[in-house]
């Protein structure tokens, strides 16, 4: 245990050159491109030249229902990266890239945490390669070139009430939520109704990360639909990026960004993080080509999926894994303790004590998340109980018990603590994992209708009684298939709160029924995103921001990130 | 001559590893940060380290009053860097980074023309090493805690109304030139009138342009005013960074981007872009870390400065010279013919005509704008006449015969076409200019009143009839000396079209008068700026827009850039 701060243990850390880590990967130099002495990006071009290379072995990370207490799915991930280094194999994780929104808001950080993190914790805090900054860049170009074609004569017919594309910025700024724009006459716009999202919320975001490659993510771009015309709902057509001969420029913008990025864990493994899109109206993973990257690169990969596994774990498998025709060789779900005695029914303030009614009563949800893992989807998986100090022993025995009654195996990882070392065991069991017998299924196919498809997803993963639609979500199903995006993937916008739709239903819920409020189509990621709730896609900051403690000495040398 | 256009030029050209070129400076590895094969980022420790090693010679080039015919300032600068390293100087160039917005606009490249390029010029050109991002992330955090504090309670007192500080972004996007944001309810803001400025108008780029290193930063940002208290003229109180804590946060995100870029010239000499402030509400020219830099790097440091001698260069010498304690120790005043055309009256179509009586009666802008360099400033100065195809040799003899009666030589620049070959007679006559007696002053001291230094502009530099303020701008300047802050140099937001506030005169006039309709302080950055007219922060898109023909092949290749 320790009583330093992540940045403290970070900043204390020996860090390596990065071409030291490249090495380790056997990445040839020319597909090297070095960002200072610690971040790399490698070429994308590394996959085509490797594409007879056998891939090596995907192992995801993924999670109980979340609560406040936290579950440590990115600590854990980092910390089996280096076990699996430990016990002797060519590892490496590829992970999510911080949006820069929440450090400045409130305290937290997206690099792992003790003495499991990813360094320069800084840098990919801050900016890192400018990937989110490209992705902002290339969004706003777009946005720009809508209104100017409207200020221009209007020729595409673009109703200005209904486009659908908004600005964005890697900001928590809710100041921005709702605008109007265009003002100040004539020669400055046309007035119009607005709005920004933070930048991992945007569409280009999701593109980026389902992108095979430059061609292939210049197409998604193309197909982005802006706007409607004007006319009533059956006449109106999509408008798109490629209408407004927007998708090369914006291609232009991302030709790094598409590229992942290269740093290392404090034990000096590989780690690639790339892309983070939102994991609520988007997918929520890294990049597709980050975790081919990886799987060529090393014998095992270690990523994670945002959230709990039913969302998390099922977007990976349903729309990344469907697009990218890949698929997990083992899937890790954490759980801690303290959060399962929340689901349990023990208040916030009271997980410091050992409760073995309320553990019990809690283990419910992470057996109904192994239940998904091993019987809808067909993946060998274990169970990672991230440690803490207040844990008793027998808590841990509880849920090891619980687990093996289940015939799944819960493993101790002390990866916050002792890193590699605390992760050793977890390594081992997910090595043998990963030659146990797989088979991989998808929750649901592309056939039938959307709303049948939202309806699978609710009784098979949330185990609930089925899914509506409300009227508007109906009438927004009917134009969607009638555009011909019927048969496209769900993204569930569900609270990640919950197995169902409202918050409060912890634990594993049943004889619940999802409503979905609302539908809409994301043609250049590929998949229909469906919306239970008003989900925030531009974040506010908190009355003292984080950012009032971060500073910079005259040396570089940054504090109070977290 | 070539047919060729600039990009096809520069990615036909080899290009050197980036270590190669900082070798050429003896720039020890340790302060090198590789941004991919071909950029790096220089430590600006590297300027305290080096503080006792003299100074290399200075060399700034400047231009006669723009006309839409071009005088290819970076071009020349460029060529000249060149030519002097043909020659056998150590030399280098130091350059203003280039703006997303124009590049998506009007075709027009930022990094030289024909065989006087920097390249990689596509990246130069795109995001480069993404610090005007981290300056619009700097600005963009700033305006976000301005109005989370207002959501909060508003502890700071400050009147929505009189906010002065907008978002930026680097895009031309005339749609959000004037918004209302604060929209959608109690929960989402609190409305009020904003607009948003492209990111090199924003204070953050100047303050990181004028500073001395991240300490400086730091200091100046602090100072920055956002807005101010509620209350009548004579009772509100500025509000700033540093009562909104925000500094730090701010200079935590810019501790790469105060760090000078390394690229090369096609012809592999070393260039450092770094910064490009407007040049009408600001001071247009790069940072001064590169600008110092360079001097101690090389023996010759050429840099240049926006629009006109009369703006430009008197800003550069003015503004940045005095906070940074240096000076240039010749100075190039670059004209073309058929510029000097124009200012004699020729109309746009007729350029490719010879006429030496629209030459001659033209070429009192040239001599005004020698006159300023030598006999206001005190500075040795040569006349670089930029080659264009259609120049008769009768028209350059003319220009060359004239400026020999003034005692200034006009040399022929052949940069466009030949690189360093054809700028090796402006190089040794640079060369030789630099060991003349040098009686460098600036054009006003700080003393006396607002309007007083406003006026000495006006006669002394624009050779006018002195400057009036209106109403308004008196008010302000009472309120800015009031303040505290009536000792600060002016920066002049004058068109850069005409001597005079009235575009549309050419040439040399006389017996105007400069009206100042606007007077800001910008405490950060530490200058006055004052408006003479109606200056644009946030350019719009043409009804075409370059971005429409930009393009990217699957092997990252641009197309369409220039």
């Amino acid at each position: 245990m320790t009583d330093k701060s992540d940045i403290e243990i970070a900043q204390a850390a020996e860090i390596k050159p990065i071409r030291e880590i490249a090495e380790k990967l056997d990445i040839d130099e020319k597909y090297l491109d070095l960002y200072g002495k610690y971040k790399a990006k490698i070429d994308d071009r590394l996959l085509k030249d490797q594409k007879d290379k056998p891939d090596g072995k995907l192992i995801l990370v993924t999670a109980i229902t979340p609560t406040p207490a936290g579950e440590g799915k990115t600590t854990t991930s980092v910390g089996l990266a280096d076990g699996l280094s430990v016990i002797g194999k060519k590892a490496c994780a590829v992970l999510r890239e911080p949006s820069l929104g929440p450090v400045f808001g409130l305290k937290g950080g997206a690099a792992g945490g003790g003495y499991a993190q990813v360094v320069p914790m800084e840098d990919i805090n801050l900016h890192f390669t400018g990937d989110f900054h490209a992705i902002g860049a290339a969004n706003n170009l777009l946005a720009a070139m809508i209104d100017n074609s409207i200020y221009h004569g209007n020729p595409l017919n673009i109703d200005p009430r209904k486009i659908t594309w908004k600005r964005c910025v890697d900001m928590n700024d809710r100041q921005l939520r709702f605008i109007v724009d265009g003002l100040g006459g004539k020669a400055n716009g046309v007035p119009r109704e607005d709005g920004y999202d933070i930048t991992v919320a945007s569409e280009v975001m999701a593109v980026l990360c389902l992108s095979s490659d430059l061609s292939d993510l210049k197409k998604r771009l193309s197909k982005l639909i802006v706007g409607y015309t004007y006319g009533k709902l059956s006449e109106q057509k999509p408008v798109t990026a490629g209408d407004l001969h927007a998708e090369g420029a914006m291609a232009a913008l991302l030709k790094d960004a598409i590229r992942p990025n290269l740093v290392q864990t404090l034990e000096h493994t590989p780690v690639i993080i790339h892309g983070g899109p939102f994991a609520n109206i988007a997918h929520g993973c890294n990049s597709v080509i980050a975790t081919k990257m990886g799987m060529k690169l090393a014998d095992y990969t270690v990523t994670e999926a945002g959230f709990g596994a039913d969302l998390g774990a099922e977007k990976f498998l349903d729309i990344k894994c469907r697009k990218a025709g890949i698929h997990p060789d083992a899937v890790v779900v954490v759980a801690t303790v303290r959060a399962l005695k929340m689901h349990g029914g023990k208040a916030k303030n009271q997980l410091g004590e050992e409760d073995l009614q309320a553990l019990k009563e809690g283990l419910p949800n992470l057996l109904r998340h192994v239940s998904n893992i091993r019987d809808v989807f067909g993946l060998p998986c274990v169970v990672a109980l991230n440690a803490f100090p207040t844990d008793t022993q027998k808590e841990w025995e509880l849920v090891e018990t619980e687990c093996r009654k289940h015939d799944v195996k819960a493993v101790l990882s002390e990866a916050w603590a002792k890193g590699g070392e605390g992760s050793k065991v977890l390594a081992q069991e997910v090595v043998r994992l990963c030659e146990e017998p797989n088979h991989f299924r998808y929750a649901y196919e592309l056939e039938g209708t959307i709303a049948e498809r939202i309806d699978q997803i609710a009784r098979i993963v949330y185990r609930g009684d089925g899914a509506l639609l409300n009227d508007a979500a109906e009438k927004e199903a009917a134009q969607i298939e009638r555009m011909g995006f019927g048969n496209l993937p769900i993204c569930m916008a569900k609270t990640q709160y919950s197995f169902s739709d409202d918050p409060k239903k912890l634990g594993a819920p049943e004889h619940f029924k999802v409503t979905v409020r609302s539908l809409r189509v994301n043609a250049g990621a590929g998949f229909i995103v469906a919306l239970t709730g008003d989900i925030m896609t531009m974040p506010g900051l908190p009355t003292h921001p984080a950012a009032e403690n971060i500073d910079v000495d005259e040396n570089g040398k940054i504090t109070g990130l977290f």
